[in-house]
């Protein structure tokens, strides 16, 4: 049974256990106070061309958006969201939980909009009978793998700063859409250093491209970033052993590993996506990323489950549901293959 | 220069690191719903005699003991603690941060007492103007390094009871202690099973006994355990590869393993605290396990530390300090030796 | 100009003031602890045929709303509102700052339906990514005016009991509800003994029925009542001069009197809508209580205004608004007239 | 049976009762949004010479603790407070639960001192280990009823100012402070002004000098008075009726009132006080307000109160304990009398 269930099926690149064995034994300084986690720092910041630039080191996705939203909010303040976003539903009320409401925005193909932002804030003008909308939550690759735009996050970018609101991207699959950008001739490129530029606090995520979890946090904003460290502390966020985190970020930044990384889980889920098609079958949302969702008789996807395991998203009626499939860094091409050639024959027949 | 600064300079025991490389390409489920996770909870479960008690996973000390706190308490619970305890000062006010009141008793070596539990309850007693002293917080070992006796455990295990409290401990080096009892003929020796019986809730910690980082969250009270994995998710605390906590603690579960680490890492302390003594310095408290407190002449301490890193814990006076030394699994034999010589050199002269 | 904009526009009924004369120089205990606190609770407890449910005071309706939802859940619960309750907009996030989420449902008329909320409970069903549904928050009245009947309540609490759910219902236009119940005699009425057999805590208002402030808290549910003191102390709702609220409800429970005065407001907001349909306006939602809502045109507003003051609800489009008027016990009987002459002859002409 | 418990124990001034009944038909907006409110605010900014400051209302001591910690901090910081302080045992972790520590400092007589914060710090400077220590928490009178001298708030003052730290002043008993200046000729005078100079936020409790509730927040730190209406709303400390706040506050200010009443207050705690000390009985600590602490026989206790209610604060030991007897603006001379000459007899046979 192969899985096209996650992007965090397989523990590490064997580059990052290769790193691990060679250095286990070496003692570091605790809590991200080493050289190693000071080293690959300087290597963020000089990537980024900014050397005062904040950058620290998180361990799971929902600990950083809970502790990026905290640093950015006071106790009054709301962040919005659009519906689809993992902090409005799937994170088990992490938000909410330090204090904070999540204002909710429609989505379109799982992306926040200005139309969108726009309603949220002027039904939240009644002060102070309403939280103050203070933030701005994006995700990026969204939670249907969609990719924002240069444009699409220039204007939202644009919108906060107009209305003194940060702007926070959850960057858990920003490697697949830097990635995206990249091997996209038709689109204006996107880098990490352009997100410094548009957002206020980012973060780029490590466990979904390879590592066997963590993520880099980066904040350009300084007001922000200031004391971010005691955040961590106080939510559980600080590893003891921080170098691991420095040590794993190490390897995949070196000649943008990622990158490459990256592209191949977007190449195998292109082909998926492509093959789907083929079959005559309907996507959900565009594949621009690597997840694809697509609408199945649930006839076929039952056969299919025999072979592969991947997520019924949700059903349409009695007959159809939309189904999720995720490729990775470690997904391997004979089974996308082999995926398609059972699809194939399935709906041919 | 070598540290006896922590249990967490190295970053995992190369065991650990081998049966990573063994497992790095394998599929798992992620959030700890893989088969691994389930083989190694039921491991732990046949241990303590109990297949049906909740063993979880976390992956901080301090989100362990957040989260176990939380999931404990409800809105108006505070927990006692004594003013030496890791969640008193040292949490950047984690215990807080999710709304609950660390009520503070004072210290003896580093240990609760009934006396000082009695005391606390007594202010806490004008309802509805106080919080309710609804659980007891201990951590065994404590931050001093001394260890709870059966019998002082068990008089505070009864006394909770009797005053319908929750006792939670904080297991972040309940390895060593555990090793302490096993060594120590004189007294009745404490097994994890005893702390089934003993506690409502306890954790038990990796990252100090050769994990790159992880716990184990043992839950003898049902009602504290129910949906206990939403309380993980809710503060961040369930890693997405899941499958990497348990490994780690398969290694160090198997065969005691975990056991002949802490050994050798009380041995080390063991030596290095006679050698103290012998050169006729006194210690702030009694060496149970891999901690050494000692005073020392300011002047000793700067001459050390050309060699050494290690803790000054607090200033005595204008001309001592009191120092922390820690031992590891990890501490070289070698260098326990060379800082005794060193020691013995200075004083003697 | 005359208000229409609230039903808390005067400070209190002249029978309350009257009492508080009577008996300003009197000793009593603080926090409720007084002997005319019990007295009143025994009144209610009589009224309910309930000798053991709990009853206790509140002083805002915000607060009132926080102290009871964070007396019912956990940390990892959060309460199904409907999009346009009090609690999901317009509380500047009271209830998110006690660490709860607020899960928003669609309404219909103000209302919550079985649907909506079977709908939402669906998308919550993914443990442990998601809070608990554990509680249903209802306001009757409505923030639309509009009164759940017994049915329509019925249902609701059934299917809170089958899924485990607390309900809870904000009351602070409960006299407006019951007044309309006792005033149809197509409908089965619904009194608050009914009440206490739907939902496991409700609150019953006096601020907008003639009372300076405050309001009883009723806790059918033992569960949610315990050390429900502690709460309302905790979030600064327990007055020191605990017994201003007991004598106020003292007075408007004799003889029904609060009955009397809801029946006065409902009776002139029926005046109003029936004025307003009359003229050929639409309403935006049926009148049921003591608020009216109607779709007038931007140059008929203004006009209105040079007398009255009332609120734009919302934007209709470039030339209609729909506006609220609010009525309540010390609505003048000639202002309603004047208002509806001045809009006969501004919608005549 | 009379009580000397509390300085609360009556409703409210007749002058008050007398405002309320002359204006309770008049219609005004509400939440503090009318002119009433408006034309108190600018009283107090008159008599503070200062037009700008932020002037608002608050309805419970707890609550204006609660609100204005959370509008000062952030959460990653704490509040120091002397053990003896309202905020530290006394309001049900009211703070706790907006998610700041509050840090135990040792309290003498009462008081806060600059040694105590100083060991505070130090013991909070391992960051990111633990919170910051970003405000100070004093209470004038204190608990204890003793009153902070010019010098004693000015050595607090600078010493915020020096570290950083904002501080605040809890006034639940400002009047009986005030009083107290004003009538010791040996002490530099201290009015509300200088208050405004000293702290960065205050209150000044109306309670317990004559209101039925409620009291005035003073906010001469511009950062922390901004949106603080929000907070007010987020933690059900907005009255709906905000008028009744300033309608109370504009009988006390008015010719200094508040000042008559309190002098009263303090003047039959000066009676009770020296008639303890005549009768050879010991003081717990100076009598300095309205609040007089006293070591008294427990079978001269019992007989007291056959007439008489008042707190037994805490045993000394099997025969003593520490009473607690407080006056307030409605404090009977003759039961002062009565009271005095009943210990006398007592007491000389």
């Amino acid at each position: 049974m192969y899985q096209f269930l996650n992007d965090y099926s397989e523990s590490a690149h064997p580059d990052i256990i290769a790193a691990l064995q060679d250095s286990h034994l070496q003692q570091h300084k605790g809590y991200g106070y080493d050289e190693f986690s000071a080293k690959v720092r300087n290597t963020v910041q000089q990537q980024l061309g900014n050397s005062d630039i904040a950058i620290h080191f998180g361990i799971t996705g929902t600990q950083a958006n809970l502790v990026c939203i905290d640093a950015m909010l006071d106790s009054i303040d709301g962040i919005i969201a659009c519906d689809t976003g993992h902090i409005a539903v799937n994170e088990a009320g992490a938000i909410e939980a330090t204090g904070h409401k999540v204002i909710l925005a429609p989505s379109t193909n799982g992306k926040l909009t200005i139309e969108a932002l726009r309603k949220v804030r002027m039904r939240h003008s009644f002060a102070p009978h309403v939280v103050r909308t203070k933030a701005v939550y994006i995700s990026n690759t969204t939670e249907l793998g969609t990719v924002y735009s240069y444009e699409e996050l220039k204007a939202i970018s644009e919108f906060c700063r107009e209305h003194d609101m940060y702007l926070f991207m959850d960057g858990a699959r920003l490697g697949a859409a830097i990635a995206s950008y990249h091997d996209n001739p038709d689109q204006r490129n996107v880098t990490l250093a352009d997100f410094v530029e548009l957002t206020d606090i980012f973060w780029f995520g490590g466990t979904k491209m390879g590592a066997m979890f963590g993520e880099i946090l980066i904040i350009p904003n300084e007001q922000i970033a200031e004391d971010f460290n005691i955040y961590l502390k106080q939510h559980g966020g600080l590893l003891a052993k921080g170098y691991l985190l420095a040590l794993q970020f190490d390897v995949l930044l070196k000649d943008d590993k990622y990158l490459e990384l990256c592209r191949h889980a977007n190449t195998m889920a292109a082909q998926l996506s492509q093959g789907i098609v083929d079959c005559g079958l309907e996507l959900f949302v565009p594949t621009q990323s690597n997840q694809v969702f697509a609408k199945m008789p649930n006839t076929l996807i039952t056969h299919l489950k025999t072979e592969f395991d991947f997520y019924e998203w949700e059903a349409v009626d009695d007959e159809y549901s939309i189904v999720r499939l995720v490729t990775s860094w470690a997904t391997l091409p004979d089974q996308v293959v082999k995926f398609l050639t059972m699809l194939k024959q399935q709906t041919m027949s």
